[in-house]
């Protein structure tokens, strides 16, 4: 279905663990996402806080690619630390300063629908690919008012919680919720931005085209992890969302950052 | 505000944490919770795991007359248990069989807000008083068809989580959404009502007026943890929610328990 008329602007910003797991920079990262006009959406990691818990109750984690393997155990510990202490920490946060946030896992309001990862060369085990967003129930919510903290926690509709990582959960909504707003979709990390050169941190890259993108990989200027997040960047685009952003969370009210155009 | 018009009934069910900790309990009143008729709300506790990962952390659990003492560390693992563990696997649980749940804390949507209960004798730490429900916009959700789902914890819209007790959630939430919905307040617990002599726990009390309340309290037949129940069922009676039931889970569809009244 197409709207065609003039949507109202949303922005979603997503930030890392890090943030959110220190007082003093959560407090100023709430600050600065209150003070975004118009609609908006927080989504947040807390992978710290869930290795430094799985920690003290004797569980390893254990990574690959980045990816955390979520064993029954594991699982127990993100779905308390993700949709328990971290997510109520910035909800409570965000209403102390006016903010009518709502706390949300995939399972709340089945708004984010995932099936548990195949086993191929890595099990992941309880890691949950996204298979659908219900945006319509979020959307009203949001045009109320409300603000919706999007933990990184999916369910597969039959019964069990499953782990999904932060930028993903970001992607998905803010591509379903750019059926009913012009999005804006923000990646806060620990740069300035996408840098030119890995060693100077204020060699931010100002905007990346598709084609350029090709070009800095092929020339090995952006490689690593920065690869699959402009490739998430750039299928929002091509799904729907206005614009997307690579930042750092204290620049998420200046022009700094990489704008990500088609 | 008064409202003449007809109200749509809705049943409020609150159940203790140890049928909602065990997977086959659970499983059973989550059948039962969702053939309920009508709109309706699920209310948990959550005790028995707090308790335990309290212990896994070396965190000593601390009670006094059946409450928590929450110290800083015991909060911090009560938000992740009730909020993030027990709430999560409810709510994917009855999402698994259509029900369309949405896991809230007090603070979500700033629908409970409470304040710390000031020090007398015991210093009870972070436990929140109720002041405040905003029970409207769950009104709004409800009648969409969304089915709240309250973990026991609230918040002082100062930044804070708080703990409190089930029932009382369960009892504040009930006379809140008294002003738009027929309520029926149903307490589950481990017996099958209030029992007329202890020792046989087929002595079930099919009602209780507040007359026969005081003599009963007289007489010593109802004594100990069911007279704080007991008071606070009449308060929500008085409150203006249409009935109050004191029952066991397994019996939410039947006439078992005790009907409480005026």
């Amino acid at each position: 279905m197409t709207h065609h008329t003039i949507k109202e602007r949303l922005t979603l910003v997503k930030v890392g663990g890090k943030i959110v797991e220190e007082p003093a920079s959560l407090k100023q990262l709430l600050d600065d996402f209150s003070k975004i006009e118009g609609y908006k959406v927080l989504v947040h990691g807390g992978g710290r806080s869930a290795t430094a818990l799985a920690a003290q109750l004797g569980i390893e984690s254990q990574m690959v690619n980045g990816r955390r393997i979520t064993d029954e155990e594991t699982l127990k510990v993100v779905t308390m630390v993700y949709g328990g202490l971290v997510n109520k920490q910035i909800v409570a946060g965000l209403q102390a300063i006016g903010v009518n946030a709502l706390g949300l896992t995939g399972a709340d309001l089945n708004y984010m629908r995932s099936e548990k990862r195949p086993v191929k060369e890595v099990d992941y085990g309880f890691v949950g690919d996204v298979k659908e967003v219900n945006a319509g129930i979020l959307a009203d919510l949001i045009a109320k008012g409300v603000v919706p903290v999007l933990a990184p926690l999916t369910h597969d509709k039959a019964g069990n919680m499953l782990n999904t990582n932060a930028d993903t959960i970001a992607g998905e909504a803010a591509k379903a919720l750019a059926q009913y707003f012009d999005v804006t979709l923000m990646y806060c990390f620990e740069k300035k931005g996408v840098l030119m050169n890995e060693a100077d941190d204020e060699s931010v890259i100002q905007e990346i085209t598709s084609v350029a993108f090709e070009k800095l990989v092929s020339d090995g200027i952006i490689n690593g992890g920065m690869i699959p997040k402009l490739e998430n960047s750039f299928e929002a685009i091509r799904s729907g969302v206005k614009q997307v952003v690579i930042t750092r969370a204290d620049q998420i009210h200046t022009e700094g950052g990489t704008m990500i155009k088609a």
